[in-house]
């Protein structure tokens, strides 16, 4: 197991070396591993900005400054776990369901062998191919969804995948558990009244940003355990769900989000849940002069990796 | 009504096509027209970063990711209201004064014929002839003023009019109820102890970012509502009362400001005043890498038509 | 026809209005219109970076230091031509194959009616549907390629439509007149010997930077009118053709190239050929942070007006 | 005295004329100074990135937007002081030592003048000469430490020397007084459990951002006072204790930190202490594209300047 | 005279200190000194893009990386010269005559005290009251003037002034020798054939970028040489005569420029005229992202003092 | 063999996947290896602007772009090599001595075992020690040094070792055959007449860009060839060698360089040489925002490993 953690800055200063997700050994093992970091280099099904390909590229090379212990959480992850860093997973520029069978395809045996399977987008169609091959071993799960649009719209000129429409496809799909599954941080202008009536018709429940506010984060997680229950479940972490100033390199901002502590403390704020996989999608570095972006999606990776390493924990203390 | 308002996104994408504001025809039109959105190319006045004349660019540019319904003021803007981007106003660089009657013939017909002008700068310098066209046809106003600074100097090296002086001058020609005006958001650092007795000895009410803190928005409201009253009031919003962290693309930025949740939820906070127009100035795109300045300065102006549209809608319910 | 003009700066300062290629009118009449600039917002079929969808927006702006008398050819466009800035063409971002579709439909009536297109793209892939629909009316034509690639390659993970294939399937189409046809500018690091082999065995003649070093511009020009001969071509200005010190926005740089003296030049040098279509692609907004590519791209389209014009004057010469 | 106090934007105006920090005289004396301003710009000892060395010229730059009077504090700084920017300390690139040994012997002198050095870094080791200049004088002093990491870390691949070490090196040295010293804001991932063991051994009291967000900015000082007694005390304010939202220019910036109103009202919190110096460190303009960082060092740097006039009526008004 | 000459790196590395021009002492004295280096911070008057005020800033901040010894020209400017960094000269935001008024004003007694002004601007409208206070010492002047465009139109609504038109209102004024002067590097897209008909007929030579290129360089120095005789003369180089490639920091790029090589060498080619003045101006940070064109501008200047250190030794030896 | 060597875009699409040099296998393995690529991420000794540290960072990231076959020199490298992407060598922050100590320790056996390191800076000064380790095993080698700066001063504020002193210290040492070495391209302000005095009287050849321009590229080749002879050479390629139009990522850019088509063409002429080893230095990503500094060296890079790969390629044809 000791070959599966990151290099140390005592044994490497942290500028120097070739950039993998927190140092993680480059590998694509699946021996002894609980969980991957894997980039999903697509980017092409959004409705406005591109280049989130070059995303995974970013998060990696800032994610060198993180260290394994989680005050908050109070665990080391690598006291309790092995994780590589699979490198990218692959796709085809221009062609959406020939990506999708081969990210599904090439997700499908981790998370057959029971790794757990944390990814970075790339834009957020990439979450409807990693839902396929979760389901595939687990059945349908639950989804907690951070993000500032629901992304359950229907058609895109005509077609079914883009960006703005993998929750709506998975839940047709039979592949989420939408009674069991809720969203989180929904605000900015939108196209009717009936905003959210898509999503809460799918099933979904929707927390909107300023509900949100209303009920403040502790009673929030209360209503996400109750709703989550003790299924199996999947994070998909949208970074436009925070600030632009906190978060500016993204595809569609929408002011008004997370403060960086906020959106810290809400993953936080999941411990204890059934995971079964969860992702950090719409980082756009060029949009992120300054890398703060890119370093917040590491940190929420990071925090991933800790509810991991958490709930091993908490089965060997039973 | 129907030529006058937004393209959709499923008639073509948001990335695609010329830019006007929201995607509103591009028009010069008055008729059956409820108000004009315009920019205002001018930054000849200011006393630190020029720039400012390409801020309505920029604003159009990220305006296109607006979409119509404003859930938290429960209006579609383009069921009450049609609108056009009129373009920008004629200025002449270098000649601030022929600027300002430049800016005040090509406004007066359009205030005239009951049009709500919302405009967008360039400097703070150009709210002045915007005032002054709106006395010609409703007298003197009432003004709600956001900003970190008073803009109530008096002379800059021997000359009437920049960008730190406006509203002296506005004072001084009669255009302005100062006495039902009010100033929001002041901080940072100032010339003396009497830094706002200036504007308090022209009329004006001065509620500082301190003050604010404590008085908190609620309150603020009520201020701000007792003393508009029934007056016509224009609203003035320097992007600069936000933080830079928030709004980082502008001439003389202050730390210690409001969110971009802040500054949306004041300017909504102003439902149901009588206004007259509207304007948006200090957007500076060279200092706006992610173009996160334009994106909130976008939204504010979308704030704005919705005060208008809901304004709009009222009536009818009446 | 006078509508169908630049605006000029006497009428508003160039910095000021709606952004239109050199501001041209906004329509998308077909009746007495010589030429349409349009844009095609498309990067979906890249190789390595994207962004270029925004390519026609970053152009459109910069366009507007743009005058209408062409020294060099000794022609004043708006005298012999009338024309408009179209919009941009309809994409479906994720699908290549129907967005080949739309283009190609949108494009169809255009060429029917006589106008002469011209492009902003967008990444090389959309030259494919330029070209279906510019044969569709005037059967298969020559074609004038600078680039810094050959774009013949075969599949791209299986697929046949991507950004570095469209001229291999040009010719397996039957849609260019290959043996008329001439691809300038090569040059970088290939994967095999044979790497031009592919393009020659399809019919093309490939002149490489190093080679176009010898001959010199002067000859290159005799060669490419001796290729071309009095068909009807088709020229298509890959903007990587040119160093990356000139034209560092684009996707997939090259060292070595042109400067963007050359490169006007270059285009100058077609003079009298006979057009049918023009475009120019690659340009990448987020790697141009002073514009300077988007600068070059906009005097390229420039340059395409011109020869339109200066065809048309002589024709009237005669 | 009149002499040493900035130039006025009614001289001339704040875009003009050579950059000091606020526009104070430049110059070496220390005849009837109360306090200098001087630039560090040492980067050599960092664990991440560089550029730090330019923080002092971007910091001056901005600061010329500073005006005199402190609102907050109230107190005009140069009513009562008389100071001015010293230029920067020597440095010698690649030999960490020999800096320190250089920047305390240029120090000396200036406070044992009873000058109180306001110091801008360059990285946080420069803290460590700083402190020995302070001590030669005023023997071991409290220090009051923002920061989002300790910096008291051993060694550095077998060095004493580097950014994350001054802290424990001053204690060892016996200039700090660490029983009156406290370390504020410290938060991030880290490397065991015992994160902050090495600082409360030393004899540090460590409030980390979550310890402070628990008690609130009003009892933090109060704890803060008791701990500082009437030591004479060094504040030590690290950018990157503030969020990377607001302070993006830095080495290694910590997602979930102060806002920057909480930074400036955390310095002014400390009015009355009994300052001998001062430093603001970890400004790297090369990621700072809108200088919001250096703004608010700047402001940082300018509540310093405050606080020590404030000292100054104080005594007068006694 | 050993006061006015640079820091050397021996002395502070080049990194450290206060940034005045190539370390120049920061003094407004006359006396003993041969040149004096000054900024003009204006930007009012321009037809595209502002932020040109801070040009001269950042001319200074990159001039440090100059050493005194000119090669090429083989002289040492402080053995020859005694120079200073005046500061930045008088202006009026907004007011443009007005600031003609104050820079006039400023240098004339500079240059009645024989003292060479060598001015970084601001846009080219500043170059008119600098001939102004020229030709009060010393009658009308050659020009040499280096520049994309002629800078003699009319009109620009309807006002005199702007930076399009200095050198036409400069012959109207009688303080130009038209027959002596030289326009050179003219070039771009124009408004009609007679595009420098204009300057022909108020008396200039216009070698126009592709004149220059088939005369070539060697040449072009005897036209310039015959043509301004033995005549006082004023320099003024305009950076977007550059191309954008070596000079992207600019306001109006052209597009087929000069190399920043070729821009040199122009300069140098001047040696032994009657030089009575010299400005570098239209640089424009905000594009300027990795600080070349400042650079470039900041050679620039440096070559202009070696010209006037040149004529100094020539003097000497004679 | 075949496992080193890079991923081909067949494999995973350039914008994917862990970035190494090439997208070569990242391995510290010396068996079977003919070329190391490694990094050396040491920026502590620079004059002016700091972040080379990061450069083999930004190099590895752009060179996925490269493909295996040199057409200009007519070789496939990884038919006749194999090399891995070695990571970074180890550096102290802080203290240049140690860190020579290091680099010296790391490189000694591969040089030992007959492997050629191609190295990437980092600055300058790191030059000096990789020397010491190629002459541990082959004794003082003739250095080719393409710059714009000899290198050869002597102290540094009392320091033997930084950027600007690697050459000098290196003949003291006896590690290089000063009377076989060369050093291209210097040029830009010296600090006297001697400029060049220093070098050559160490007994390098100096070949000023002035004296380049007048022999050509052709003569300077066999100058080269004449001086090297049959020895074994050292090249070290410093960035700032090509102009700043080219290469605006360095830290002491120099106007009037290379073209990077220059710089190439330079690289290639040194075919045939017997090399043993190989770096480019300088590299600073922070100045470099479209990447083609780092796309530059990538080629460079590139280059050197062709002029290797010919070189086997020749003896096998023996």
């Amino acid at each position: 197991m000791t070959e599966f953690k990151p290099i140390t800055p005592q044994q490497q200063p942290k500028f120097a070396g070739i950039k993998t997700f927190m140092r993680l050994p480059h590998s694509q093992t699946i021996q002894g591993i609980d969980f991957v970091v894997a980039g999903v280099p697509w980017d092409g099904a959004t409705s406005y900005r591109t280049g989130q390909r070059l995303g995974p590229d970013a998060i990696r090379k800032i994610s060198v400054t993180l260290r394994p212990y989680n005050l908050a959480l109070d665990v080391d992850i690598f006291e309790h776990c092995s994780g590589i860093d699979y490198g990218d997973l692959p796709v085809i520029a221009g062609y959406i369901e020939d990506t999708y069978a081969k990210i599904e395809a090439e997700l499908c045996p981790l998370v057959e062998a029971g790794i757990i399977p944390v990814l970075m987008g790339g834009d957020h169609s990439i979450t409807l191919p990693e839902l396929r091959a979760v389901a595939k071993t687990h059945g349908p799960v639950a989804l907690i969804h951070f993000d500032s649009h629901t992304d359950t719209n229907d058609q895109y000129f005509g077609k079914p995948y883009y960006h703005g429409s993998p929750f709506r496809r998975a839940v047709e799909e039979d592949i989420l558990l939408a009674e069991n599954s809720i969203q989180i941080g929904m605000r900015g202008s939108v196209y009717s009244k009936a905003a959210y009536a898509d999503s809460t018709a799918l099933g979904f429940k929707v927390i909107t940003m300023s509900a949100l506010r209303e009920v403040g984060p502790r009673k929030l997680m209360e209503i996400v355990r109750k709703r989550v229950g003790p299924h199996k479940v999947f994070v998909t972490f949208d970074i436009d769900v925070v600030d632009p100033a906190f978060a500016p390199g993204t595809g569609t901002p929408e002011v008004g989000g997370f403060t960086s502590a906020e959106a810290v403390d809400l993953v936080r704020g999941l411990r204890g849940l059934n995971f079964v996989g969860f992702d950090v999608v719409e980082v756009l570095p060029d949009k992120d002069p300054a890398e703060i972006t890119a370093l917040l999606a590491a940190n929420i990776v990071y925090e991933f990796l800790s509810l991991i390493a958490l709930n091993k924990k908490s089965k060997k203390n039973v």
